[in-house]
């Protein structure tokens, strides 16, 4: 029986798609952290090249790939769709589950898909040095392996609570050749600030960024770099769910609902907008389901407002839900999902009820990730293993039901440099904060 | 420009290639341990299952792939065949770099392709219980997953220094339900007699192998499992070399080398045996290169007799290259060729001049690792580096002859588990024991 779908070289997406240009209504602009007016091109470029800032405000549709990007995606992409059939077995279900393999990129996650394009754009334009954060280390590790390609300086600031719970990243990172700042660091003015406060701060998303940003504009020839949250990493990530489409159709199916996790929303917006629009624009009528930290629960439990997207308030502000900028998330395992905010086109989708969203306590998602790993073999990373526990409740709903349902799922990394975590779930170490 | 070569489910290979059905003289038969006398069924049958005895015995060119297997092969296989384009170009080579990406596998390396036919053929005879031995842990994290997939019990013994350095990779073999023990263990007679001579004991193949064997002819339903060496455990890795030479020809060339690391034998005869069958019955002439770790180099340092399988003269006696199987290799970071020994296929092969091979120190497989890394993106097991150290070497000797030479090697496994031996090597701290 086929169970595993593959497409050729030829057929990489040839475009990003836009969600931009099928909002129902206009977003919010970002607006300059000082004087909160829109945010102008000028106050943009100081960080990011002119290039990625067109890129960012446009509302064109589609937006082609350039070929060197298309060409280093070759590595892995297209990454495969799966249908998990020992797992529908186990839990005896009429359900249909399929999930996208991004855990097949030489980083182990689908952070390379906007890493590859950010750093053959800042190339083109002229910057020698690329600076960002990281948490989980997934991203700081793609920007790692892209700026090497590109032949790009790349300095990261890792979530100090990462750095220590996950170190194979980091000598990812440097076997890539990039230098790691474990974050709170002592390298910059906001970083020193904080360890004066509080010495075992363990570090957050929002404080690794501010130094990033700090790190940018404080260097020669830096820019910097963003793994999730903004519309033009959320761009690049559509290559999942078009590829997607395409092998759902060789498998026959149509998904009735699409899932996955959310901590800036880079993962789940590229499985998720190409379906956004096939419900949009063909009358299609598929479930979105965004899938959060019940800890760090931006959609389900924080505000949608104009907020910042570092602790330090460099950022523009940017209209999203949110914990509120000076939220500090508990040191859940899934350290990707530990951002106080969400990407502001997610966040739009969701105040207009075009997506859903759940949250679960990381005990539950442990559980699903272990029983997923044993019957499927794939050890998921933390983070996308919330994905994975939704969809097995999709599945056991549709169990109870008696009805047939298709669930397609994003398996957004493996767990393979998480192995501590998973030790600590089966030792029963690892609790709810 | 396409650089990648992948294949549809449909075209995993339907049989696996069996070389003994080609080999120029008949092979050594391997003897009974006390006797001395060719093994019987009997003496085999009481380690392993008859179905697979009677494999490992078989000259049937073509054995056919059940079903169960194949199906289980879709999780990863096809694998993808690459072209190694920014290496070719970093080393301003004449020569075209194809490499087959085992690494895709959910254990991370070419292992499972026996691990899951070992669990299928047992769990269809009987077998409640499987005790293995494992190096890296390469091996004992497939045969975990494999025997999760069918329903089996798992018990691996892993050598001590890999246990050490290895961390994740137990958690690996423990996340999938397999039990793990540190080679020399307290769990059996031989691992107690060699703890209370040498408590420090670093551990070796050889004494874990012996310890599986003594779990498993002291325990109820339970048969041993071999990962490398023996010949129906090379016969399964011959789905590599067959997928490769079909999408060697999707890229329309055919190599002159063909690349393989080797340890027990199990990566290289994968790749090799399609390739020795098309220079012995099609008059192809490629070369057909072995690498070894020049500290445990039994091809190019040991000699052809017979010799022990384990330390504890347990095993069959095998006609082998070997080193002696008292031989205690140094703690070089590639665990998976710390063997004495050589797979009887691969030493007939060699004897018989239809094979090379080459050993390298550590540091230059490192080096060689890293520039690979950089340039291609995929991180390379300390195994599989030795492979890619050879290719590196293939491609600088036709830039010195300023000719066209097409390389294909095994990248037999991903390294994201081996991190701490890359920190080693970057802080400086690797060295040639």
């Amino acid at each position: 029986m086929q169970s595993t779908f593959t497409l050729p070289q030829s057929e990489i997406p040839t475009h990003w798609y836009n969600i931009l240009a099928d909002m129902p209504t206009p977003m919010d602009p970002p607006l300059h952290p000082g004087t909160k007016q829109p945010a102008s091109l000028e106050d943009m470029t100081r960080i990011f090249p002119e290039n990625i800032v067109m890129q960012e405000m446009s509302t064109e549709r589609y937006i082609a790939i350039p070929d060197e990007v298309r060409d280093a995606y070759a590595l892995w992409r297209p990454t495969p769709l799966i249908r998990a059939v020992r797992l529908e077995k186990l839990l005896d279900t009429p359900a249909h589950i399929y999930f996208k393999h991004e855990g097949v990129s030489p980083a182990g996650s689908h952070k390379p898909n906007s890493a590859v394009p950010q750093a053959y754009y800042n190339k083109i334009a002229g910057t020698k040095r690329l600076a960002t954060e990281t948490g989980a280390g997934q991203w700081g590790s793609s920007l790692a392996m892209a700026c090497k390609f590109f032949g790009l300086e790349c300095v990261v600031y890792q979530v100090r609570v990462s750095y220590e719970q996950k170190p194979y990243r980091k000598m990812l990172m440097n076997t890539w050749g990039a230098t790691v700042y474990s974050s709170p660091s002592k390298n910059t003015a906001f970083g020193r600030k904080i360890l004066a406060e509080d010495p075992k701060c363990a570090g957050s998303l929002g404080i690794a960024i501010s130094e990033a940003i700090e790190d940018t504009v404080s260097s020669p020839n830096t820019k910097y770099a963003l793994g999730s949250v903004l519309n033009h990493v959320c761009l690049h990530q559509t290559v999942i769910g078009q590829e997607s489409l395409r092998q759902m159709e060789l498998a026959g199916e149509y998904p009735d609902v699409v899932i996955g996790c959310v901590g800036g929303g880079s993962n789940f917006s590229g499985i998720a907008f190409p379906f956004v629009r096939e419900n949009l624009t063909h009358g299609k009528k598929t479930r979105i389901v965004a899938v959060e930290p019940s800890v760090c629960a931006s959609l389900t439990q924080g505000e949608n407002r104009y907020d910042f997207g570092d602790t330090a308030e460099m950022t523009p502000l940017m209209k999203m839900f949110t914990l509120g900028h000076k939220f500090m998330p508990p040191s859940i395992h899934a350290g990707g999902l530990r951002y106080h905010g969400m990407a502001p086109t997610v966040s739009h989708l969701y105040k207009h009820k075009l997506i859903e969203a759940v949250a679960y306590p990381q005990t539950a998602v442990f559980e699903a990730a272990v029983q997923f790993a044993q019957a499927v073999g794939i050890v998921p990373a933390p983070e996308s293993s919330h994905a994975v526990r939704a969809a097995i409740d999709e599945a056991l709903a549709a169990k109870r039901e008696g009805k047939k349902r298709v669930i397609l799922f994003n398996l957004s990394g493996h767990g393979l440099m998480d192995m501590p975590s998973y030790e600590a779930y089966l030792s029963g170490h690892l609790n709810d904060p």
